[in-house]
């Protein structure tokens, strides 16, 4: 009955696309292959007996609480403990300016809901997180990307796009920002690009949408501030515990002034009622018994030795190539390696598959322009075996192709 | 610094309202008041046995897995074991037509996300979920209700509604049923009503989505055919664990043509990633146990008997006023007392709060015209004393405001 599909699809439903990456990911699955294409957490860092603790005292307890449905704002106990860690990152947030998400990607969803009306732009970095762009698209929003540096979004270059963006009359709805180990770059603002930042940010009423999944990752070098903290009437954060604590949860959380959570709730009703309650009764459970102080020093301790080895490899492997740059990232999970001019990451992808080896191009990352030179690299799910073979790999493949 | 916050919300934010019913389920928690209000499982059919043993199997066997990311479409194995209970009920779908979804509560989303552009109609029932009008709403989608009977939607008026929107240019993007158990009427749709509401939708190339959370929960009759059984070809199903198991891990699924699960596999990408493993894992091993089996004929045997005594109450309470009507569920969780003509439920919910018993004012589920008569009434959650002392508050306050 059905002949042409597409007359029932949304205009919005009708420029979605398969996402290459994924597609490219299923490749990466094959025996043999070593990929350092995902985002996985590591699986040894997940705090299997937190878990089970939290599981036996929520049963025995709250059963009928954890089992039910719950508010769309998320279970109170959770936002407390939520609210701690934010004071401990400087953040004086009440429960009030905190929504539970069904992960941090719910975030960006309502995010995008809340703010974008199809055709309206928002500023990205050029490259920015895959997922980011997803949603923005999904609403028919139009990212427009601001080139980074090693020290993230390059300020001047964000004054040139919001004055040609505002010239053009089609002035931004939101700044997107990763200040913290940006996937997929890996790079940390330093404090005093985001004074800068938030000062342009300031000057134009823009909104700032600061996603810092990996923020508590770090490995070396100093803390810095976060946006939420240092202009909280204009900043939107999220969160997420997908990488500080496990990911099979889906649980993160949103932080801001309350006039946007009060819309992102209502936005929030209609698109899932509510997070799972067993998730935040159990996680809840997992953070008075000190779920994360305990387990975040060994994933920091795991992940640095890991991106001090690849970072070793690419060394020893690689560095007599002219033109050749990765960045050093502080924290986080991924690395940027940025191959000489003229060769092509995409057209490498096969070879590297072929040599059993993955990482992904980089071009998926981009907002509105194409760039074939740079690729992604995890460091947190690899074994150090993994890796050091993993980057002999894949520096054939580059030499090869040079 | 910020004076005006509409102007940086979407189009699609500045039209999401609070709910009404949020604001007034808040007076309903109040001490000492017997709820019909809400629409919650009652605590002592939740499994916990089964999810314990579920819980300890997966943690000894899985737990990198169950605490990882998953794949967007859903576990495979929870797919197989969804693929059954679609195939005890009529319908050979294969693994491919079914889409793991955060609750059924996404699946709407989704489904006004893939199908309605700003503006777009769509046939619902008059009255309809509240949760389906929210999506709906949400993506600035217009619901258009067609009248109900005893016997669910109406053929002739659905023929009518249609013919008039497609006179005006406005055709239908789909047609939203709830076939068993109407939420919030709790009216069932026989199966030659069905087959006249598939012809009409045939005649007009029409999409149905059907919705029907309910339908595993028959306390009396027949069962009825899905319309996914009859038409799988232009018909999308919505399903929840929900109410047949337990509402805390918040999973259902959505079954259906490949070339719309398809679209909303990609939506589903950039809205949550992935339904949470953990639960998916759990709700897996719970299934493969018997919980379903198990579970299920308590929860029919306790739901049919409080629905008998609520009906019974009614009754003896409140037959003796003329032109006052209540529906009679076969199953799910809720009826329809419609009062004399004149009488006003949301003026009267006041009164109701003070005599400590609540429900929800019908107003609310009607898509788009005021019916102030009638009030929805749930029977799984108050106990049986509750019921008749519930009942009785109810019937006096009617009586006194007759």
């Amino acid at each position: 009955m059905i002949e042409n599909s597409d007359k029932y699809f949304s205009s919005r439903a009708l420029g979605m696309k398969r996402s290459v990456i994924r597609e490219l990911l299923k490749l990466t699955s094959k025996p043999g292959i070593i990929s350092f294409a995902g985002g996985l957490p590591a699986p040894v860092t997940f705090p299997v007996r937190h878990v089970r603790e939290a599981f036996n005292k929520v049963m025995d307890e709250e059963s009928h609480i954890a089992l039910q449905y719950g508010s769309t704002e998320g279970d109170i106990r959770l936002r407390e403990d939520i609210k701690k860690i934010m004071a401990a990152d400087g953040t004086d947030a009440s429960t009030d300016h905190i929504l539970v998400t069904t992960a941090s990607q719910q975030g960006l969803d309502l995010v995008a809901k809340v703010f974008l009306d199809p055709g309206d732009t928002c500023i990205c970095c050029s490259p920015t997180y895959l997922g980011g762009l997803q949603a923005f698209n999904s609403y028919q929003g139009v990212p427009v990307g601001v080139d980074l540096d090693d020290d993230g979004m390059i300020p001047h270059k964000l004054e040139e796009t919001v004055a040609r963006l505002e010239a053009e009359g089609r002035k931004p709805r939101f700044f997107y920002i990763i200040p913290d180990f940006q996937n997929p770059a890996g790079v940390t603002i330093p404090n005093e690009r985001r004074k800068q930042i938030l000062e342009i940010a300031r000057r134009g009423d823009y909104l700032i949408v600061e996603d810092t999944p990996y923020r508590q990752l770090r490995f070396s070098g100093e803390h810095q501030k976060t946006f939420q903290s240092m202009a909280p009437e204009m900043v939107l954060s999220l969160y997420t515990f997908s990488k500080i604590l496990l990911p099979g949860f889906r649980l993160g959380w949103a932080c801001g002034p309350l006039w946007i959570i009060d819309k992102m709730v209502m936005a929030k009703q209609a698109v899932d009622l509510c997070t799972p309650p067993f998730n935040q009764s159990l996680t809840h459970a997992m953070l008075v018994n000190g779920a994360l102080e305990e387990g975040l020093d060994d994933t920091i301790a795991l992940y640095g030795k890991r991106r001090l080895l690849m970072i070793e490899c690419l060394e020893s492997e690689l560095s007599d190539i002219p033109g050749i740059h990765w960045t050093r990232p502080e924290g986080g999970l991924f690395l940027w390696l940025t191959l000489p001019e003229g060769m092509n990451t995409e057209e490498l992808f096969e070879k590297a598959i072929e040599a059993k080896v993955a990482y992904v191009p980089g071009n998926a990352f981009y907002p509105d322009n194409d760039n074939f030179r740079s690729m992604r690299l995890n460091f947190s799910y690899a074994s150090e075996n993994e890796i050091v073979e993993g980057i002999r790999r894949l520096s054939r493949v580059i030499h090869d192709n040079l």
